[in-house]
């Protein structure tokens, strides 16, 4: 029997184990054209929190007892499909299934050769795409500019700051425990790390690390660290707003200090995006990104967490900070 | 004697003519290479409360017991400069006096022929180029687009509606009196317009105006104006944020709901600005509104009040609506 994971209900605030539902069906049978996918890595990323909710956004909500989708690596089994033959690696949009099957459209072919497979769902797939094209696109870094990056060890957030480092900028991370703290500057070179979760007063621990004011802030988290980041905030800032992980589970619509006082006062640019906005800039982005990490200019953390049954907790981790870097489950 | 208003103290919330102080003073006495000049309008702007408080911003702060300075026209009555001839007009950035005396470095000659003087402090000003150059760097409005002002009764507001109908766009106008409403639509062809203060749900008003949503937001308000609009803003909708004057008095940090979900939701750009940003494009954007004023596809409002003594009771009308389109004192 094959394996699946539905959506049972949708979230309210937290998601927790109970909004997800584990069936068993009928291994699934191959028509002409299609390949038979075992799935090896399933990627869990904040951003299908906004999926599960049932409102207007970028991409669809996922449908109530319908599987999960997510970035997967799979492996083909069987192929009646010219382009992909048995053993072949891919990495695609597919279904929190241990097995299915796919007419190959939208699929990329991966190879592990000195990298391994589950980078393609991390430092070179979305996350790491995130990172270089937010940071470069809207970021726009100059060689010595200051830029803050907020959930710093997470996957997007430990690449953004090894590339600014690489752009010859000074790197300041924010994380919630000591350890990822101890991390983004011993692993990922980090000029200055700090603590949200044991610092009082942000605003004046951002000043400190940041003498000459922020030039860029690389947003993944959105509430008071933001307002905080901001209150630092240079003439001619730039702000890419890429997550907003701490407003995510939010059960009302959250407040905060207004921010148009400020982007006028300092000629302030704030810019939300999806990464797939920057589609044609793919390829040259993961061609840089694959030099870097070749050359080891470029590391990465990632949390690999065992077993199909798994996944939902693995997710759910995600909003507790259980994470160094991208979050992946091994099936 | 002449007379000057001086920065009295600062004020607290809504200015009030306790701020200000009238002194008089000697006549100044001219110097090689100077020019006398005699006042004949002065602009009041709302930027002018920022400078009036004593924070960090992009001008410095007006100094206690000093002159307060803005946009002015004069006219030279005597002469030290080769440069200025007795009878010319200038504009420039001058003290609130009748008299004043200058060095003639940052002044520009204007002339009446077929403009009245009074635009050289609005629709070919900085008023109008704060219109024009918001609109278009920020903006980038591409024909059939939808546009949301709010503020759009001001100096600002009216020019920027009717550079958006210039170049294509569906106009919707955001202002606090239904003669103001009424004016948007008859006087500058705006396709709709909102009185804010009879409108209780002002998303749903500017939902049922603007039926295919908002793709540009020229914001001369802030608060829960802005709220409204952006609740209506469409994908990769940009915001050229001008101004928040229903937030220049707050006397405590102004909070609302937090922008971040919606801009990365809809890939939204929010960019604070102020003109002089801009500066190297001035002669280009006052050439282009110079021709549409003459060929009549541009109109403008001003408010003229009458007398020195009343520029600071002018200058507080600002907070309280009184103007339609640009604020002006004939002294």
């Amino acid at each position: 029997m094959n394996k699946v994971i539905l959506l049972n209900k949708r979230p309210e605030g937290k998601p927790t184990e109970s909004d997800f539902k584990f069936v068993e069906e009928n291994m699934p049978t191959l028509k002409e054209g299609e390949v038979l996918l075992k799935t090896h890595y399933v990627s869990v990323d904040p951003y299908l929190r906004g999926r599960m909710t049932e409102a207007k956004s970028y991409i669809p909500p996922f449908e109530l007892h319908k599987p999960i989708q997510s970035g997967m690596i799979a492996e083909v089994i069987e192929s009646k499909n010219s382009d992909f033959a048995v053993g072949d690696f891919i990495s695609g949009m597919l279904e929190w299934k241990k097995f299915q099957t796919n007419t190959g459209k939208s699929l990329t072919k991966v190879d592990d050769k000195g990298v391994a497979l589950s980078a393609y769902l991390g430092i070179l797939g979305m996350t790491g795409l995130t990172a270089y094209l937010g940071l470069i696109e809207i970021g726009k870094p100059k060689q010595g500019e200051t830029i803050v990056v907020s959930g710093a060890a997470g996957a997007v957030g430990s690449a953004v700051g090894q590339i600014g480092k690489i752009l010859g900028c000074k790197v300041i991370g924010i994380a919630g425990t000591d350890e990822k703290v101890d991390m983004l500057k011993s692993k990922f070179g980090f000029d200055e790390a700090i603590n949200y979760k044991t610092t009082k007063d942000m605003q004046k621990a951002i000043k400190n690390a940041a003498p000459n004011g922020v030039d860029i802030y690389f947003d993944n988290v959105g509430g008071e660290i933001s307002d905080a980041v901001l209150a630092n905030i240079n003439r001619f800032g730039r702000v890419a707003v890429c997550g907003a992980i701490s407003l995510y589970n939010a059960t009302e619509i959250p407040v905060g200090p207004r921010v148009q006082p400020i982007l006028i006062k300092n000629s302030v640019l704030m810019q939300g995006f999806i990464v797939g906005n920057y589609a044609e800039k793919f390829p040259e982005a993961i061609k840089q990104l694959g030099e870097w990490l070749k050359v080891g200019k470029l590391d990465y953390s990632e949390t690999i967490t065992e077993g199909f049954d798994h996944i939902p907790s693995a997710f759910i981790g995600l909003f507790e900070g259980k994470n160094n870097g991208k979050m992946v489950v091994k099936v």
